[in-house]
């Protein structure tokens, strides 16, 4: 689809699905994620656009995010559960269904972007810390994940993925198991690979 | 049995497998769990056999639970996963196996004193709330959870839970998945009935 082939087209798109500071986070989503690609060895241009499409209903009506869940094969756990996890997994369906994205790598890094998930990618990841760490990103702990991820990603993710998952437990609030899976599947691995830092 | 059913004979067999201050942490339960079984309606008399038994194996050599759980069906993610949860699934085992015990709900509570699980029975929730609390415990947040104890019984073991996930997380270590479907389930009932307290 041409929106997708068109960088301008595609931001002007992006832009009228949000709020200026939404957007300006998505901007700076994209560049961390461009950044980290370099980094790490994944795909820049993959990254970027990941980054540019990983909030695209974000703040879509939480009406029309559920039309577009029911419309396709989602968890029932997903619907049942914490409606901020709504936007990337609508996110994903709507960037395939209405710009005509067909990668799956970067359709897997806007699914996974909030939640994670067992045996991330490397662009997963990569998005995942961006999303975290982008220069508007403001709360507390964020410098030190912005430290670890210039050593090492996994560390940087498992260390914001078990933030999230306790601060979410300081409010009193569900966690979606996802994101404990995908906290632990990377504990294990560091553990397998003969430490942790961080 | 007959040592099921001679309480100073249980007794005995207990304390022999354990060091005096597993021993007294013991006790603590069986009475902390008999009193609030009595508060909240479940079976005094289960709520303290529990308490004696719920760890049996916590001293035992890990090669000797190792044994213990091979011989069983036991899920295999225990078995790859933390070796401090192991005492609680190899005990219920050998409660039945060994001392003879056949009550469900006794061996259930042993079984999930420290994972917790989803659709936690009272009695269940009692064994494992007393032993968060139990007078020889001393931890930060201890008299938070013996104050919640007193007043609302789920919520004492979702805050409990949750914080035990939360130190687990601190010390940059994986978290058995039950526990955290535990917590949620616990939260999402509370939201359920219209407010989580504490």
């Amino acid at each position: 689809m041409e929106v997708w082939n068109d960088r301008n087209a595609l931001l002007a798109q992006v832009r009228a699905q949000m709020n200026e500071k939404r957007y300006q986070h998505t901007l700076g989503v994209a560049e961390t994620a461009r950044l980290l690609a370099l980094q790490y060895g994944a795909d820049p241009k993959k990254a970027e656009m990941a980054g540019y499409l990983h909030d695209y209903c974000k703040c879509w009506p939480i009406e029309k995010m559920r039309e577009v869940l029911l419309r396709h094969d989602l968890p029932p756990e997903l619907l049942a559960g914490e409606k901020e996890l709504w936007h990337a997994f609508a996110g994903a369906i709507v960037i395939q269904t209405e710009l005509g994205v067909t990668d799956i790598e970067i359709l897997q890094a806007v699914r996974y972007h909030t939640t994670g998930r067992v045996g991330m990618s490397l662009l997963e990841k990569v998005v995942c810390v961006a999303d975290y760490i982008e220069p508007n990103r403001n709360y507390p702990g964020v410098d030190t994940i912005r430290e670890l991820a210039k050593e090492d990603l996994d560390t940087a993710l498992a260390v914001a993925l078990g933030g999230t998952i306790q601060f979410l437990i300081e409010k009193k609030q569900s966690v979606y198991p996802l994101t404990l899976l995908a906290y632990n599947d990377l504990v294990s691995r560091k553990g397998r690979e003969g430490g942790f830092n961080g």
